[in-house]
């Protein structure tokens, strides 16, 4: 998504040229192109996929027969995580509990069908901003309390640092998904201000922002994930660059900003 | 602030008219109008100042002296409550915890300040969409926290449903808040969506968003508090109308979905 003007084989081609192991795909270009094009594509580069983003949105879903589709495509994508957007308040809904109930219901059902594909459920606490549209899991702890009914290996958490970067529990909740194995994905985006309308496509290029990447890089270790590091941006100004370019300077920040902070 | 297209004698004159109690102030249109004539005009009407908004913003601040002059102000308002925006991070900086030790050592200086003029302090935890440049307090807790080294005829709590509406540890906070008595203001406003660019400007009129503010009502109700409720709305759409025509739609919306939900 951070280089979303690029097609798939421009985008595997630009990883494989930068040195990039993997790849977070959407379900959105991979259907378009299709799945099992788009396995065969990733797979002959030598990429692997590390996620598939997204499912969820179990709060306004009909039914859960999207999610089961989405838990196909990751199994058959070859990546082991499906991450979830768990969805917001249902039109004229005012009860975020009640929102949050419905999400553990739909995970009751959804991970024993994702498990038996070898596909891992990531719940994905988002910035609070998004509470009432978008996810009513808005911390690290009430998403480790969604996964706690399940083995770690059926369900677990994805730390993204745009969304949990302000929460003072955060450090605590990450440790613990650490210490449970529940880490399934970890994601990295810089927070700039000021926000823009809508507030969906501001994320920062690494290091253009406030939070201290290489600090939540260093905790999520110290937890034990040894998994790979996603970068997800969102970003108006950057989608509107040449794509192989702005990857280059993601790799660059990444080093910069993550691995080797100190040179 | 709800209505600040009216001078402060048709905001008073407005208030009388509709039967509306106190009125929060903010400190530069009474400083334009000057205090003492401020707080005659407002006296005279019979009015209560409920609040002065806004000190704070400590993290950036030189030295206290501004603040020192708010608090001045409130008292020569007539209002016992100081409302405190305390600051983000520092220009360059990276560290919330930093700027939170920042706060707490600047409220040990104001604060005994305050209280020798019959000043409270009221700390305010914004939404986490402001930490960065705003505010690095977010939640109620932490506004606790920071508050609980000084009495709480001192030091207490704002508590805005803008702000902390999203947060499944709010009503416990309250709770906690009402028993050590330090609920020091109770603010309103809806939470509407999509947000506008730089999020300061979409708060929503009341009933219009998705915030269950009777629930939030009762809720501090049951925590004791017994205190004046203000309407705080920052809303470009609210601000380009008529003022008075917006302070009734204030109070019908303060009847309808708070004082009397159900007729």
């Amino acid at each position: 998504m951070t280089v979303r003007q690029l097609s798939l084989p421009e985008l595997t081609e630009a990883c494989v040229l930068l040195g990039v192991p993997g790849v977070g795909l959407w379900r959105e270009p991979v259907r378009e192109y299709g799945v099992e094009a788009a396995a065969k594509l990733v797979r002959d580069a030598g990429l692997a996929v590390t996620t598939l983003c997204r499912g969820g949105f179990f709060t306004t879903a009909e039914d859960l027969d999207d999610n089961r589709e989405a838990v196909d495509e990751a199994a058959a994508l070859g990546t082991d995580t499906l991450v979830l957007v768990s969805g917001g308040l249902p039109p004229g809904g005012r009860d975020l509990s009640a929102a949050r109930e419905r999400i553990a219901a739909a995970l009751a059902v959804l991970a024993p069908y994702a498990a038996e594909r070898g596909v891992r459920l990531a719940v994905e606490p988002l910035h609070p901003m998004y509470a009432a549209d978008r996810c009513a899991v808005s911390t690290l702890d009430q998403a480790l309390e969604l996964a706690a009914p399940f083995p770690a290996s059926w369900v677990g958490v994805v730390v993204d640092t745009y969304h949990v970067w302000w929460d003072d529990r955060a450090p605590a909740a990450v440790a613990r998904a650490g210490a449970e194995g529940r880490i399934h994905s970890f994601q990295l985006a810089d927070w700039t201000t000021p926000l823009p309308a809508g507030v969906m496509t501001g994320r920062g290029q690494l290091g253009e922002g406030v939070i201290d990447l290489r600090g939540w890089y260093e905790r999520v270790a110290a937890a034990g994930y040894t998994g790979p590091v996603e970068v997800e941006l969102f970003n108006d100004a950057l989608w509107a660059r040449d794509g192989v370019e702005v990857l280059e300077e993601t790799v660059r920040g990444y080093v910069r900003h993550v691995l080797r902070p100190n040179g």
